[in-house]
């Protein structure tokens, strides 16, 4: 159930700890793709589990600025610092599990916040009221295309979402002036903490290789790869147990 | 324009300093009005604002969870503490600032945020690279209708933007177990810090007296008054200057 | 009983649950009154309800040094930020609680201090072991006179308290240079952060109009409100009970 | 030149960069003496001190409540956090020196601030816009009679400054229940954390040996002191110059 | 050269920016490794990168207690918050820098630490006066042999680094009881916040794989990837740059 | 034990509660002593007490960098800030303490930390699962040699623990231009900041008076000083029993 949507009463009457938070950012996805990227992925892939998962879910609000300061020198793209976005998101979990919604998935569209989920869903786990894990769609996908940034992954699953939102025109470009991977690499050390430092327009991979069919499957996998942590989430023993 | 929905090279070429960032609540709102009206008001007259505004302005993505502890006891209601709600807000708009929209209106839609905006928008404006005032949509209309919570206006409001969001079947339920006024006055102090200790079902006002005809009217004046504002904003010499 | 001419003896005698905890600023009031009228008026207002009170209370030092950066363009302005003046009051207000003064009045005499009192008061109540509510004296009288800042009421007051800190040469050039109004207002929102950019000394309203006569009344009408407000104190549940 | 009298327009008169911030402490001083007893006294001999001194110095207003858990589990006593002191004295010595005080004499009279003052003097003097030092009046005199803690010396300096604070009818008993020496001592280690593992009621010295010429004597040696300090502070090197 | 056995006059001669900050951890790791495994990794590999290098470099003291809480459950492990090591890794590194030392490669020697360390690289070299990259030994080198938990790899370098501290009696056990893989596994994500949730006895891989001669290969190998970070560190453009 | 040396199971097995957490510094020490001058001797003080101590005790690995930023204008030295040490100081003990060993004696090598310690051992004690205390070395010895810095006492023990760190070729300089006395006294207060205010080369006192047969004498002092500690800590009533 969709947490906005609903009113007080309707979810006081819900018998379900199960929740899920999407977290995303709003951040550069090249010239052809929208800032937005990843906050539309993370609450569509969020809905596509709670979707297909059995029982009650409640569906929190979307995060909408994550950590993403490695894209700072590309207009548009917003961040707050780790320890806010960590504050942020484990007292918003902590408002859930006053509720009783103390199972909570914190449903990812970007990699920028993973290390930072994975601190604040052990933090949450051992010291507060809640069991939290993160979940990052692209990380729980079995594909051989490789998910880069603005690439073929994202291009394709925002396609399948909401077409217009691509910009066509823009794609060949794209390719053409993004880099190949994502960083610059020395004895397994990234040597490069902003992706200015080795992306022209902020693209990594290749964005004509994500058409709308591609990104039907990716909701469709990402969906059940949530789902079936949902049941996981669902039985299991909670850290502090 | 809206941020999320533009690529970076898009916002690139803007030539504007002007920002509005969306400050909504996820909160009880009675058993008839959505836990999201706050965010869906903030969002809705930051878009009519910026619509009606005669230069270019960028929309940043809505904050969805805000200062809304007073409502805890009823099911649902999110909140992050007052000190991470203003770093949340006040690194959002330092990174617009850093892409040069260092002007900003925060836009918010919930009376809880008020002090925290306040005092956030003086820190901003005294000490960061930018400048930034609080803008509450219900305080910046002429209108004899009190404003209450869940009630006539914000029932209103809703209806005009999404008429499915009210449950009308519990409106009258609202409106009768509804409390006539906030909070516990003696001596100008309200005692209560809780909406529970005042309003069984989270409700002050009476909301059957907020028919879509209304809320396209307060639409209307809040959208007018933001474009005034941002008009204002955008010549004012800023507080550092 | 004053707290600090006590002995630790004569308060563990005492049988009250009740404190208050007087909170100032040393802030400009124009060139006709001193950087302490805030202090001042705060803790004479507190005596005052104390006094009237007919049981038991204890009475706090006075928290000197508040929220007044809105005046640091007036030499001698004191400030913190708003974060270590909640601090400095909230464990105030917990090391009363530790000796079993756990329903506090914060006696406030500095608009600038409103919302951080606000917002302190509510997390004391909340998570910590005591009840605390804001009580500000001049919001808690019955008068058609204007506040202002450095304006009738307060000029009054501080006549009243002692007539040779206002400087009364300086009063006709106090009401001269001073502003009509507090701010610079577009669409119910301030666009100004600092009192220099609306008033060229300081001021605002008309200081002649308060006299000492006033004075005694605005202390007698306020001191009548702390001791009914002490009253309900008192006797009400508390907001985690 | 006390700022709390002053208005903002003597004190923008004034050419000096000199001023002193009385640091006291609200916390028991056994039955015979008050619990504002450290507060008195930072102030008195600060106010001793500036007259002393040939030149001009900024009097702020005295901090109340200090750093004195270690007195908790005698009634009254005040305390806050280290953390917060140390930021309620930066932030009120970087306001003044916002002014052009910018040499601060940090004049205290608890031994519990000490380590507490000498921390923060430093991190002003290194990191910030003023140049500050603390002084503790006890350890600037020249004198045989040991501190102790409501003992001789603070007994004698009250009795001098306002001989009705000192309950004469306490003093033998508080001589007689109190300690001999501060601590519990094994290998220059104190193992105790609290006053109350090794005083009865608080005191540690014989309070009865402190009578009101000895008291006059203090406040003439210390004030003589903080005068030749302040001459030394008013024309060194800044440690950052 | 090593900072702590050198003199101050000794370090001021030197002509490099170069410094590595070695960071360990002291956890369990299992019943047949040493607690300090980690810590004393880290300093030999931070050792062996240095002697490799051509030019000169600073090799300051190793961090001995680092992000662990994951191992709370086996006895004597130490653990500081994510917030606190960030800190101290930070604040170290700009004492360095201060020095001139500003190009710092943390070499790290548990996994716990790296998101931690890639946070704290990324903001010290975007905010602070350095260029700061974390290597973490196991990541750098071309292995099949699986890292584990006190498994083949660390067991093997622990004996070739101080083969006493091997508990060889203990191999067996260690085996037997320990895990086969890291966590506990559902779509991509890991339900285990705690090494106790999935390893009887902390152990997770084969330590009996891991002798003194794969041990002094790895070593060698982890020195020469540190050597050729350094060498591509020492002539990069700084991220600020 | 030896706490990095030992196994998990092997400090499982231990029946005691008694540890300490030895706590250096990392900083200038003249031009002929060791920037590790502190930790070396910290770490051997704590081992000497422990050896001497009839009972088990938990040794943690010793803490390397501290409270140093006065030597900050003399390479090499390294820092963190107050509030860093502390939290990285307590947070070690409690995760110490979550396994039983809640009696911890913090073992201390440096002046500049000794209000910190005291500070954080108190917080410990009062707040936390632990009891804790601070000792510090040099304080605990009978002597009349002058303590300065990297002065005799320094020299002799470094000297007797370890020969080679100290540079003889340098002894006669560091004499020379070091300076008689710690700082710059009026009035009691200490007006320097940094130790190059009053010391060109870093060295307080006469290094050449400082030989290993009394460097051996002090460590003998030292160790029955922290035994006999130990032995107080191991029976006394803790402060929050």
């Amino acid at each position: 159930m969709e947490l906005a949507s609903a009113t007080w009463t309707e979810i006081a009457a819900l018998e379900t700890d199960l929740a899920v938070l999407p977290v995303g950012s709003t951040e550069q996805h090249g010239p052809h793709a929208p800032l937005g990227t990843d906050t539309i992925a993370a609450e569509a892939v969020a809905k596509a589990g709670v979707d297909r998962f059995s029982g009650e879910v409640v569906q929190a609000p979307t995060v909408p600025v994550g950590i993403a300061e490695e894209h700072r020198y590309f207009s548009g793209t917003m961040w707050v610092s780790p320890d806010t976005f960590r504050a942020y998101v484990r007292e918003s979990v902590a408002s859930l599990a006053a509720h009783g919604f103390d199972r909570v998935v914190l449903v990812n569209g970007h990699g920028g916040n993973v290390p930072a989920l994975g601190e604040v869903a052990a933090t949450i786990s051992r010291h507060d009221e809640a069991y939290a894990v993160p979940f990052t769609w692209f990380d729980a996908i079995d594909t051989d295309v490789p998910m880069g940034h603005g690439g073929p992954l994202e291009t394709a699953l925002i396609r399948h979402l909401d077409p217009e939102l691509i910009r066509d025109e823009q794609l060949e470009a794209a390719r053409e002036e993004g880099a190949d991977g994502w960083g610059e690499w020395v004895s397994a050390t990234n040597l490069a903490h902003d992706s200015a430092e080795f992306s022209k327009n902020g693209v990594v991979g290749d964005p004509t290789a994500g058409d709308a069919e591609l990104g039907e499957v990716l909701l469709e996998r990402s969906g059940e790869a949530l789902s079936t942590l949902l049941e996981a989430v669902s039985v299991r023993k909670r850290t502090r147990d």
